[in-house]
């Protein structure tokens, strides 16, 4: 494959993080992102370097371009946490070098050099061989969605309590958590802004739903709280929200942070539940999952492939963007509900 | 031993918590107690009936009988957290009938029913037969500082970086730890509230002593964890100062929370840090300790009675007052600086 000395690419504008926070969602792509052209990077030993076929847009993408996610920005580098494409170099590392070649999802989390660009780098660790019944949509957007919802899930299923939490339910990721723990008999306790997205959760297989804006939300979690006993709290969250619900959680409660959409202050309300309740505050990241359980990550990978090859699982999607029409035709996309949105090199 | 059916107890007056916490001072008993009567109780399978020969009042003995320590006060229940007297009686279960006429240290944490009484009620599991050669005062103050200060260093030892963090560094608890830590080759960052404290506790074996109240006191603490990278931050206070110094540990920290002095809210100031930097926030009690590393138990409690046998360790003692007398005495008694003060019944 011949390699061209330069390429396109969205590249950051913004250096670290931001001072002045704003929402979740994305008003426009000029104060953080510019289409320019930049050289094709040279991947480390432990790095391949992938020839982007398409890369999808998730919420931690908008969230980090603005500089407000966990991990700072470089100017001038593409942004864009995962993709599928083929591996066009690799490092010199034996599992780099054996990815040769191959079709494969990837994340750029660890990497830190992005997906919207006609290529881009990955730690080899961070990419996965695909199956040839995975289509490229599937394959865009599997590792920041449906893995992480199989490892969330499979802490939940190691802790044993049927029930547990989850904050911002109507999200894609939330929606895959209820579905499977519907096939597995778990209770899935969820919290939503809307009253329209209460029936749809049900029927994926949330156990309670909840509208964290409901006069009465208050005393309705008390009270499914206390009959359904949750130990796990998978928030997206953080905030006023987050810490009521852990508040109200009993004994040996452990609140897993993933995200932070709410900008506003965290609280431990009673610092003595950790003390007497043994309850715990812990953070989820899945490639520091998929680095502390190896032996988990194999078979979570296997069960996703599987889901999209035999289209349990699918990918809704709302547009497939040229990365040439980006700038310009993004946000209007991301506004649209219930779908994903692709840039394609 | 013909036990009376009645007798003389310092009486909790207040139910539950407190609905406006002060601070850490005791002013005056009355609020909070009374000399009264009441049956003598009767332990339960698992439990133990102790005649008292002396108690110990913790800081947490305080807190508790204003009602802001974690656990909800009873009404007409005697307090006291810990003690020392001998087996009068015992309930069924093995373990606790075998502590028959011996001599134990105590606490009261699990049974709820206080030491500061001619006859208090403790689970067997926290009783510690004692070595004839570890004195009255020495046993009476041995669970709640000794034994905890060696299990927490043993968690600081497990965790395996040198350097750890300890609030309320002039406690008896935290030079408690600081000797240990020394013997070992460890060394503890601490924060003092005055300046006169630093001398002893550089002493005592602190490799660094930062007064809170310096003007420098966030360059001195970013500084100090910079060069030496603690990972273990043992907490007595949470609140603002608890938030800055968890917030300015590196990767992979655990702020362990055993106290709560400060009544200011206690925020998590970046959550990001708990999902990309594999923060954990946790809490320790003894208790729950002793029942989650019963491999450790044994060992840390014959630590301790060899230490306060061979006199490397010996509990500096303020007073003992009498319990008729405690109600107008303990409050002076317990403001004088560097000593214990116990309740002889």
């Amino acid at each position: 494959m011949t390699i061209p000395s330069e390429m396109k690419a969205l590249l950051l504008t913004g250096d670290g993080y931001t001072r002045t926070p704003s929402g979740s969602a994305l008003e426009a792509m000029e104060p953080y992102l510019e289409r320019g052209t930049v050289a094709v990077p040279t991947p480390g030993p432990s790095q391949v370097l992938i020839k982007v076929s398409l890369a999808s847009i998730n919420p931690s993408d908008v969230a980090f371009i603005k500089g407000q996610y966990g991990q700072p920005r470089v100017k001038g580098r593409p942004a864009g946490f995962e993709g599928v494409g083929t591996v066009a170099a690799t490092g010199d590392e034996p599992y780099a070098a054996s990815l040769a070649g191959k079709r494969i999802a990837f994340a750029t989390g660890l990497s830190n050099w992005g997906a919207w660009a006609d290529y881009s780098i990955a730690e080899a660790a961070a990419c996965i061989p695909l199956l040839d019944t995975v289509k490229d949509e599937d394959g865009a957007a599997m590792i920041v969605n449906p893995i992480t919802a199989i490892a969330m899930f499979d802490i939940v299923k190691q802790e044993g309590e049927k029930a547990f939490i989850m904050t911002a339910g109507a999200s894609q990721l939330c929606k895959l958590i209820a579905g499977l723990a519907r096939e597995e008999g778990f209770r899935p306790i969820v919290t939503v802004r809307r009253d329209e997205q209460i029936p749809l959760l049900k029927e994926i297989g949330a156990a309670h739903v909840l509208n964290e804006k409901a006069p009465d939300f208050q005393a309705t979690l008390r009270e499914v709280i206390k009959a359904e006993q949750p130990r796990i709290f998978l928030d997206a969250v953080t905030g006023p929200l987050a810490s009521t619900i852990f508040n109200a959680m009993p004994k040996r409660a452990r609140w897993i942070i993933y995200g932070k959409l709410d900008a506003e202050a965290t609280v431990i309300r009673e610092p003595g539940q950790l003390i007497f309740q043994h309850k715990h505050i812990e953070g989820f990241w899945l490639s520091e999952w998929m680095r502390q359980f190896r032996d988990r990550r194999g078979p979570a990978i296997l069960e996703a492939q599987k889901r999209f090859s035999d289209r349990r699982w699918s990918t809704d999607v709302t547009a497939v963007v040229p990365l040439d029409e980006a700038m310009a035709k993004v946000p209007a996309e991301l506004a649209k509900p219930n779908g994903k949105v692709f840039i394609k090199p």
